[in-house]
């Protein structure tokens, strides 16, 4: 039997699981600041990666980077009413400029109270849509495209590392358009975008596809996302893109001159990706031994262990690892130089390669004096950790093939972990339950259930909300209408209506 | 005479200028919300390149990057008793976590006030000193070397941008050491990467010492800085270095068991770079068009304007372009591929040739039917933008030599903008003045008087105080003492006792 590096495994407990591959792979900690999370250097890394690969991608859609202020004074958020009434519940405020020493300890000072309050942004609509009515004219100022990357604070009470904490990282495009058919389009270019770069980058593959009403961010006329399936069947909302019509140009006044000099509002729209994607990279590529970073996420693609013993020899041993780095770095891998790390530490050789199996480091090499005298190099492969045996398996190769091997080596990676979740997502939905007692069954009576779609009427107001009662009762949530989804033809599931579409109900993260 | 694109030039009244120069460039602008600003694209781009460049170097130097959070509880201030009493003045709080409609206006819910208030960080040495008191342990796991891009808050009652604002983005190095000596050597390394990234990629120069005891970062053992001279003879402290010895590990209890297996208190530094920078490289570069761009921090390092005028032969004039593009960005400019943009939108060509000169791009490039006729590019090179005739002058060259010799070109452009910043600078101290009656009449009698570099003795304390209350009177600052400095050979210009060192004195930002 295999032994494993993680004490509890995704089948004993799931929830426990996912917190110790966390700690373990060093992505983040507990900060003793209510809801916040550090994340440390290896999830930064990660998330640095992510940043890299998106931006290029957002400035490739016409984007320019821009930077607003992280307070929002109260009264911009009465001006769009469901944006208050979404928003409004869950928001950090600050109060006062100064503290103050009373009896010895820090206080707000009384007399540095603010006039108006300010929030810290929960996203930016208001305070971009505020610039957007300076920016804008003339029809010649369409589109305005930005996008932030930033911080931003939603006060949540229960806290989950990643998927939901009081302040996370993430980017937001904020763009006008002249006419609401380009406001559309665009808004599923932002939705094409996360899908591809979900797919190509993080080896995730996702269901991109439009929000129901219920989900709609507040104040939207459509909402759009990308959906995961998780390991455990849950599904993760990993990127959203959210056509705003004119709803906050109204409410801020966001118009131009048209060619014909007459004003009409910009159709408006906002998108966002954040670091709850590393907890979905987690959930789909994390195993019993840790995380497996798909190696063009991967902070670093190839650690070099040496395995010192604190004798002169080292000096040769380390001569070694350095030659095989250098030949690595001249190496691509997605186009981009090779990321190859050697790890200096004085530790023991196993634990070194133990906390880089945890962490999902795509290959960890050690080099031994018998490596260095053959001038082979010696390698673990993380999507094949365990021989036939059930041991940790390595392979050998001489210096100069494993170097030239190694940006093939990733390739196949990646496309391996991208394979093993696509088979699981696809085996994950059921799509022949068209009756809500067959619904309940499936989704009690199985381990696993996943997601299962279904037909439905797409009903709206009071009548949808009954229906979101009801399968909150089962613990399910509709996800979203796939953009591939085959047309409707039978009966709405909830309803007994014509069904309008085919949507997604699933238990969701 | 020239007329120049600003209304306000330098000598009419710097602090105008530069307010306009900001304004015109497009780099940001006032946010509505107080003392925060918005950077807009084209300052948000250099500040883009500015990242880019400082993290190599910063991640070359072994410091990874992670991230902490944006709150601080009030009490983790208290424990470092200097560091309270230099912060805790000017502090965002947050005392509420939710806002609830009270007469029909939002207002902080009473029922949701946070037991514990907390700060926005102002700079983060307590949080993450906090982490490194649980990751230091052994002497195995030393150093620990961080990095964090960030948003910070210092409440500001007089706001300038870029200079002084509420909100600001910067970069903060954290690294804990076993030995002083190691400690003390990566102060001074830090404050290497500083110089060697302002002259080297800003064309920046500056001058790097260590600050007086009155300058130093409460808390700190010493504060080194960079200080770089403005076109108005002021300084600018550009980036900062804190040895902070044992003071925080003390507060924090930051120990780590040596290979004796006895526990000792880790050496602590941290270093700081902000959007300040941005600031000292419009006084530094900026002239009476506008701002000059050092191209290795240009986001856009040759623009393209195509001389449209909605004729059919647009078509073949933005092929033409599009071709001159490609040709550039397949150049290399400072080791990376040149950076090059076509300026598509519909206006008139003076208005975008005249937009991009006050953005101080360093090369715009005007292509009409003429310059596609004979293959030709007619170009501005920003630091040449007049000729004899005090009219724009352009140069021509046939588009294979034009793209050939851009690189080249920029290298030039670069290094003219740091020559003359530099030749100011050396001309700009004096080094002969050493009566407190000569450095008056210097400092009150002269328009742009520079800096003044004195011996002084090195007094401390109450005596250092009152020092610095006399130069206050004439609104003058102790600034560095240079790593370059000669020695002192002569008598301290305060108090007449033997000299211990060359001190520089000027009026600064």
């Amino acid at each position: 039997m295999i032994k494993h590096a993680l004490t509890v495994t995704r089948s004993d407990d799931f929830a426990a699981w996912y917190q110790q591959v966390i700690t373990e792979a060093e992505l983040a900690e507990e900060s003793g600041v209510r809801g916040c999370m550090i994340i440390r250097p290896w999830g930064m890394g990660i998330w640095e990666r992510f940043q890299r690969l998106l931006d290029d991608r957002i400035k490739a859609l016409g984007h320019d980077n821009a930077y607003f202020p992280l307070f929002i004074p109260i009264s911009y958020f009465a001006k769009e009413a469901e944006h208050v009434e979404g928003f409004a519940k869950e928001m950090a405020v600050v109060t006062h400029h100064r503290l103050k020493a009373v009896d010895g300890a820090l206080r707000p000072d009384p007399d540095a109270e603010l006039a108006e309050p300010l929030v810290v942004r929960p996203t930016s609509e208001t305070v971009i849509g505020a610039a957007f009515n300076r920016w804008i004219k003339s029809w010649r100022d369409l589109p305005v495209r930005i996008n932030q990357w930033s911080n931003v604070v939603r006060w949540e009470m229960r806290t989950r590392m990643f998927l939901r904490t009081s302040e996370f990282l993430w980017q937001e495009g904020h763009a006008a358009y002249a006419t609401a058919d380009e406001a559309r389009r665009a808004t599923l270019e932002a939705l094409e975008l996360y899908r591809e770069f979900a797919q190509q980058c993080a080896a995730m593959p996702v269901i991109a596809g439009e929000k129901p009403e219920n989900e709609r961010f507040p104040g939207a006329v459509s909402t759009f996302s990308i959906e995961a399936m998780m390991q455990d069947g849950k599904a993760l909302q990993a990127g959203t893109s959210h056509l705003l019509g004119t709803n906050f140009a109204a409410a801020q006044d966001i118009r131009y001159q048209n060619e014909d000099s007459q004003f009409e509002l910009a159709h408006t729209i906002s998108w966002g990706m954040s670091t709850r994607m590393i907890g979905g990279l987690i959930m789909i590529h994390g195993d019993d031994d840790g995380l497996r970073v798909p190696p063009r996420v991967a902070p670093w693609q190839v650690v070099i262990v040496p395995m010192l013993r604190g004798t002169p020899e080292g000096a040769d041993l380390l001569a070694y690892c350095d030659e095989l780095q250098a030949a690595l770095v001249r190496q691509t891998a997605f186009g981009e130089p090779l990321r190859a790390f050697i790890d200096r530490r004085a530790m023991k050789t196993a634990t070194k390669r133990w906390s880089w199996i945890k962490k999902g480091a795509p290959i960890v090499v050690e080099i031994g004096a018998r490596d260095l005298a053959a001038r082979k190099v010696t390698f673990i492969r993380r999507d094949r950790l365990y021989g036939e045996d059930g041991q940790p398996s390595n392979a050998s190769l001489d210096i100069d093939s494993f170097a030239g091997q190694a940006g093939m080596t990733l390739d196949e990676l990646q496309q391996g972990l991208f394979d093993e979740a696509s088979e699981r997502l696809e085996r994950g939905i059921r799509r022949d339950i068209s009756d809500l007692g067959a619904l309940k069954e499936h989704f009690e009576g199985t381990k696993h259930p996943g997601w299962v779609e279904v037909e439905w009427a797409r009903p709206t107001g009071a009548d949808l909300e009954q229906i979101v009662g009801q399968l909150k009762a089962l613990k399910l949530t509709l996800r979203n209408v796939s953009m591939n989804a085959a047309p409707a033809t039978g009966k709405c599931i909830f309803t007994g209506e014509p069904a309008a579409e085919r949507i997604l109900v699933a238990r969701a993260y």
